[in-house]
């Protein structure tokens, strides 16, 4: 086994750290995020910081860096009041990937990588029509992070739309099989090769 | 593309919410947090809710429900102020499952799931040793979550133990070639099929 102190960490320099960081919290879903500023502009930022909150109420949350590329979506996010969350799929990863190139904010980066929008009527922020799993949020909660002032951010599930081979009896969801991709780190990407559905764990004694 | 309204969600059996609302966040790293309450009792819980807080200083967050099967954890944290996160690998994800059951406070989850006990002398809190990826953290924030009483815990890196192919120059960590395992909801578990790790990306203008 490797050992790496936090002296060593500490004195690396910032791009292998911030690889190593990024990381070192494993994979997690690839999403993009969906917003509107309210007067027909749209954006589109990848994350793969997508953690579940709770059931009741269905909750789910983001974490956001002030200085990072989805400063327009947080700025939507809080004039709006909502925003979509699609998971990316492996036939256009590499188009999400895209999203985090930094546009100015008059180019929607639905056309710079050129994915599509679609609208429900239940939701002012646009979904994106390749994602086979994706859902509406409106805003619930910010809670600051002293030790860094970064931002979670908490929506409440609004809708969900996904495809249908996804969803089993008991309400889970088999993500391998519409094709979910999980990012680690900032650039590496992963398909999902399903395992098993382990049955609820009970003492043995 | 099958469509669930908020109202639909709400009104589902208690169970299937759970279960959709767990999935829809996506795959996230299976880790187990390694604890002790000071005074020679082990603990071991598994998690998926590890996330990326920031680099500099090298920061992890835990999302800890107060009802759930983590309380000794949580417990254990807050008295020490240590605990180490291991990820799951794929030889032994179901010994892994197994300590979610609950047993009560004097049973190590470590006995009950053979699994071994492993100590670094920077660290009061046990190691996985079968896991390939594992780190030490000292306690560095609680944030409380307003909407439904879970809390955030956020940690600093002391330490970094991994197997070495995982580590690759630039400090990113091919988390596949360990046999690193992804849980999706409560008890679906996939491994990773690497697809690629893609550049920087920049406008194309």
């Amino acid at each position: 086994m490797k050992h790496i102190t936090q002296r060593e960490l500490l004195d690396a320099d910032k791009q292998y750290r911030t690889n190593l960081m990024n990381c070192l919290s494993g994979p997690r879903m690839a999403v993009l995020v969906g917003t509107t500023n309210g007067a027909g502009h749209t954006n589109l930022a990848i994350f793969n910081s997508t953690l579940h909150i709770g059931a009741h109420p269905p909750l789910v949350g983001l974490i956001f860096r002030p200085d990072s590329v989805d400063r327009h979506t947080l700025t939507n996010i809080r004039h709006t009041g909502q925003y979509t969350i699609n998971a990316v799929g492996m036939h256009f990863y590499e188009q999400a990937h895209h999203t985090s190139a930094r546009y100015p904010a008059e180019i929607s980066e639905f056309d710079a990588a050129g994915l599509t929008p679609q609208y429900s009527n239940r939701m002012k922020a646009p979904y994106v029509g390749e994602s086979t799993l994706r859902f509406g949020l409106t805003l619930r909660e910010e809670v600051p992070i002293q030790s860094n002032g970064t931002w979670l951010v908490i929506g409440e599930v609004q809708e969900i739309w996904l495809k249908a081979v996804l969803l089993k009896d008991d309400g889970s969801l088999r993500l391998d099989q519409a094709g979910i991709v999980a990012a680690g780190g900032l650039d590496h990407y992963y398909g999902l090769a399903f395992l098993s559905a382990l049955p609820y764990a009970k003492p043995k004694m």
